[in-house]
């Protein structure tokens, strides 16, 4: 459910409300069901949440929630995190990663939570992404964005453009473009993915003209790559390599840095973008937005972005399963 | 018509071709007939060159040409640019910038050059726009690519990423907030443009934690802009302000680096982009590619960025000739 006084509650709704009778997921809510209900009171949108414990059959109608926390949801203000906010946040993340492990679910879409309440809370962990990296065994995770008509993934995130280029070595990009072939194959079923690798200079440093970290780092290990037997291509000139991508020509962007992919993936897919989580041994997607507290409560927030990040979770979720089926078959285990 | 091997030749026959019986614009060509007529023969389009010199009247009918290189059209091969197709190429650009100088011509549209081919024939400019400022005495020119869509200008052009952050500056960030005002006013005859400001780190520095340039240059450069009665905002994160001005909200946005600008820029408007050179004293676009050599030739070029730049080279030089009327009137002088 995500932070209890941000648009988390309100897209849950309208995610139950526009969904309809497709049976192919069976989403269940971790979070607080009197918050839920209140929400569902202010937006007069009718919806009936249900209590639901992990073991227990879904029911057919209403939303089932599993209701972790006991907020006094009367008195939340929208907007306004806490501690009590924060720390019941922590706690739907934690038993998601243990129903997960335990076989109960397949996997998580998480909504947004605020950093500043985790810290609050006392989890110093900068995000959500590694507090789940830490809860499942200190794995590394990447940043994935995924829609219909791009993916990318980012070899640096959360630094200054100024730190962008001295982390761009052989290691770093090589490591990015195994991650997003074994994603592509494993979480997303491509059988042979096609993967482009932006340059991250102008017109991909023109041949030294405007930098050389093309020749020094991603060229070897774009070639490191193909002689593993990856389908990878690039470094490419940044600003057309986005058109090639969205027009099919590849599967997905490896990109150097957070604006070089986040900048094409939001024009095309700001409403229904999906951030993937790669590198977990859990299904995890996120919604593609923040908690915008501006807007929390008013009856706006859009939920888009949360039922593309559960079907992608789903999609995911029977891909690792048929993955896995393929494996224990080869074995001779089923 | 740009350098004689590449598309040039090409697109312009293509543009006249489409172009119908539209008579707001009076297109002539700068460059050299028997190319064109080579061209058009080899494409089939039956296209008619007629010669055309400057004070003649222009016919109403077939491509009028001012002949102006004697190459041997039939020893061209496309795709291989030597020295005197570099120096055809640069002798139409000298020519364009006095006819305009001269009033008879109101602006130019460029088709693309060699950048290698105008070395090899004597002329060391880094390109075009270059060759163009010192032409016409030496301003400092900058670069806005305009579309239906979005429009942007970029503070920083042909550098390495890793040199972007050192010239990002209240001089340089303020420089070209003011020049992008004084185009949208003059040559895109808007009254009160609004422009925004996109930051320079991911999230736009996020309170100082990836990066401080948006406290310390780009903050202050707006807000002299703003005191100055300009209508600015910013700086905003990257990865969201294309979204907002390709929504409507914004009449430009003034970027810090070039894939920034080129990357939302390309895929909104990869096949129609026009590249508009502010801070000269004459009129002038060009088309959003390259020569393309290794089309050239082959008839499949695209005439939709040519045909785009022509359209707004007209409409720069009306919204210029509109503002000049109405400055002789304010001063009493018509």
């Amino acid at each position: 459910m995500g932070c209890p006084v941000g648009v988390g509650p309100e897209i849950i709704l309208k995610y139950f409300q526009d969904r309809g009778r497709s049976k192919d997921i069976v989403p269940v809510v971790l979070g607080d069901i009197n918050v839920l209900r209140r929400c569902s009171r202010e937006l007069g949108c009718g919806q009936t949440c249900i209590p639901w414990s992990p073991g227990d059959p879904v029911p057919a109608e209403g939303i089932p929630v599993f209701s972790i926390s006991t907020l006094d949801a009367s008195a939340l203000r929208w907007g306004r995190p806490d501690r009590d906010t924060g720390r019941a946040m922590a706690d739907y993340i934690i038993s998601a990663v243990r129903l997960i492990q335990a076989g109960i679910l397949d996997g998580m879409a998480t909504c947004p939570i605020s950093k500043m309440a985790l810290h609050e809370a006392g989890y110093t962990f900068p995000g959500h992404t590694e507090m789940l990296a830490h809860l499942t065994g200190g794995a590394s995770p990447v940043m994935m964005l995924a829609g219909s008509r791009l993916r990318v993934t980012l070899v640096t995130i959360h630094c200054s453009l100024a730190d962008v280029p001295s982390r761009i070595s052989v290691a770093s990009v090589g490591r990015l473009i195994r991650l997003t072939h074994q994603a592509l194959v494993a979480d997303f079923g491509l059988k042979s993915p096609r993967i482009a690798v932006a340059g991250l200079n102008p017109h991909g440093g023109e041949g030294g003209l405007f930098g050389n970290e093309e020749a020094v780092a991603i060229v070897p290990a774009v070639e490191e790559a193909r002689s593993a037997g990856l389908d990878v291509q690039g470094p490419f000139p940044p600003d057309t390599v986005f058109v090639k991508a969205a027009a099919g020509e590849f599967d997905a962007v490896v990109c150097m840095y957070h604006d070089q992919g986040l900048i094409p993936f939001k024009l095309l897919h700001f409403k229904d973008g999906v951030n993937v989580t790669l590198g977990l041994p859990v299904v995890r997607t996120s919604v593609d937005h923040g908690t915008a507290y501006d807007i929390a409560g008013k009856g706006i927030a859009d939920p888009q972005s949360l039922a593309a990040a559960i079907q992608l979770a789903g999609t995911i979720a029977c891909s690792r399963r048929r993955n896995a089926a393929r494996v224990y078959a080869a074995r001779g285990l089923c």
